[in-house]
């Protein structure tokens, strides 16, 4: 399962909005064939385990099947995982986790067993779950698993006083913001952060640009994004969104649609903002299952404000700048004593060149609840 | 070494202002004789690895002694450990790094090499230079090592914006922040602190409650202390200075006088308030080597505008407040721009419980020069 595991992380970034799959087969101790789900729309895991085991000019019937995932018992992008392992008269499969997805959700495995295949379920299943926590999340709480991420100083400021903020962290930390880019379906600034930085909003790891752009989300509720910013020029790869209200001038928005971009109306919260679970829903719709939320101050304290935020990547700078009025990643207020302060779990850091990675998760958000 | 230093730092918290030393003596590849400098006051790890030597019935002639610390050539609270090696007839003496104390410096090493005992230096000296940083830095710059420490939540604030401010971090980093106390001599904190707070700044882990107390330096310019503080009461356990200015009141001055609490008039800066070098270099005087800052906000921003702060030790709790208003571990301003920004290295960082521990050197302020 270590293995499938392993072989599962490969499809990284490429089989949103399905989850990261890897199979092995194994008979006598000796793996006869092994695959993963290299992207959307490609063959399951299961299916290329089967393809390379054939490859290597073996016969997989009576064969155990080690996969992180419940196969899939419905024609979907692509025929049932059922049929194949069935077909294939294997043994006996070994998964980590049942598929949360109710087009699968235990009829995978029921199917299996009704063809005389045992099934034994949970093997590594909490390392499974955490593979796939961001399919596991756009499945259950139908809205794409969202992670903030901030790069700070020491003393969590992302600007100066003045407004100063180039550059907060180094080389290696710009090589993760890429990565992160890539592993995420979406990617959503506030349009001041348009205005202050005019930034592009691709991946530009060179193995990746520019295939598979993430969506660039921009929640602009008046419409006051400069016509010339790079994100609404058409000339990126990929597609932008520009989130407004209806108090967007209407010949703006027609002015800024154009092939690459689109220009959506949502509706307004209390502070006549852009409803940020309108735009979720709408982001779950079109198949966005992890959106990366890339500040500045005010986005991010309206995600965590309502409680909309799963993960943290905070990228810490050896650095301080201090002062009362300088940037912080946070700029509205969660709680007024410490004890109501917003929790977070499970730290995990890491170093990037001279920056320290810290990764959490909001635990008040709570778990995908899963078989 | 390894060994020399693994027993060295059984001597934390205890040696100061002298050095953490262990020291190894080797025959035939066999240790045959190994101690550690474990107080102040108390023989040095020479002679404690020499006496343990003879306690096994074994003869330290011809042996070869590993010590961190190039050994001592003169009289001060011990006779010099350079004679005990000379009549030891020991063969070798191989140390990690040259004394930077002007008393010692090199003139160890002459006194061994001139009665024909061959020293080689620089074994694991970045690793022993590590160990003794703090004494290093008390010998160099004429100053105590300082260490700043603050608990904050993940966005850098250590209160709301109410000011509330109970609890920041967990058991475990508490049980750090006294162990901090232990092996640090004094423990300095603004008077904002002991009016919201009213702590006890003692050092209370078991093993070392009520001995060796660390120093408690309380910065009160103008002599705001409330009598009724726990620090002033003349109760604890250790000593308190209070450092004032001349603007604060003869007559409070007398009366906050008492045994085990000392208030001393020191300059006043630019603003007023106590000049922090002018303390810093009473508490060299004092023989203190290591000093913990434990803020508040204000006060840590004194010590790193100052650029008068050696270390940071902060606690980060798995918390978010947010706020514009919440308080910041660094109140004052530092950098106008990113690039001027206060820079740090070497982070390193430990799970303290449920919260972490990030630990960094500040650069500018350079490295303690040894030989």
């Amino acid at each position: 399962m270590r293995r499938a595991l392993r072989l599962a992380v490969r499809g990284h970034g490429w089989t949103n909005p399905n989850p990261m799959v890897g199979a092995v087969l194994v008979r006598d101790g000796r793996i006869i064939g092994e695959g993963y789900h290299t992207a959307v729309g490609n063959p399951h895991a299961e299916r290329e385990a089967l393809a390379d085991c054939r490859r290597r000019g073996e016969n997989p019937a009576g064969a155990t099947l080690y996969v992180n995932l419940e196969p899939c018992n419905h024609q979907g992008r692509t025929p049932p995982c059922t049929e194949a392992i069935i077909e294939s008269r294997l043994a006996r499969v070994i998964i980590a986790h049942q598929d949360p997805n109710p087009l699968v959700n235990g009829s995978g495995i029921r199917r299996l067993e009704s063809a005389g295949i045992p099934v034994e379920s949970g093997v590594l299943a909490k390392e499974a779950i955490a593979l796939n926590e961001g399919y596991c999340r756009y499945i259950c709480a139908g809205r794409p698993f969202v992670t903030l991420k901030a790069a700070t100083t020491l003393d969590g400021r992302i600007a100066t006083a003045s407004g100063h903020s180039q550059w907060v962290s180094g080389p290696a930390a710009l090589r993760f913001a890429h990565w992160l880019r890539h592993v995420n379906d979406a990617i959503l600034v506030g349009v001041d952060t348009v205005i202050a930085d005019d930034p592009q909003l691709t991946c530009r790891l060179p193995d990746f640009f520019p295939h598979r752009q993430p969506l660039r989300v921009i929640l602009d509720s008046r419409l006051r994004i400069p016509p010339a910013a790079k994100v609404v020029s058409g000339k990126l790869p990929g597609q932008t969104l520009v989130a407004v209200t209806d108090r967007a001038p209407r010949e703006k928005i027609d002015r800024l649609a154009k092939p690459g971009v689109i220009v959506d109306i949502f509706p307004a919260d209390a502070d006549g903002r852009v409803d940020i679970a309108a735009v979720l829903q709408a982001l779950h719709r079109r198949q966005i299952a992890a959106l990366l939320v890339e500040g500045g101050g005010h986005v991010h304290a309206s995600f965590l404000q309502l409680r909309l935020a799963d993960k943290l990547n905070l990228v810490l700078a050896p650095k301080l700048v201090g002062g009362r009025d300088a940037k912080s990643w946070i700029a509205g207020e969660l709680a007024a004593t410490m004890d109501q302060a917003l929790r977070l779990k499970d730290f995990h850091t890491r170093r990037l060149g001279v920056d320290l990675l810290v990764e959490s998760h909001l635990e008040e958000v709570g778990e995908c609840l899963l078989v």
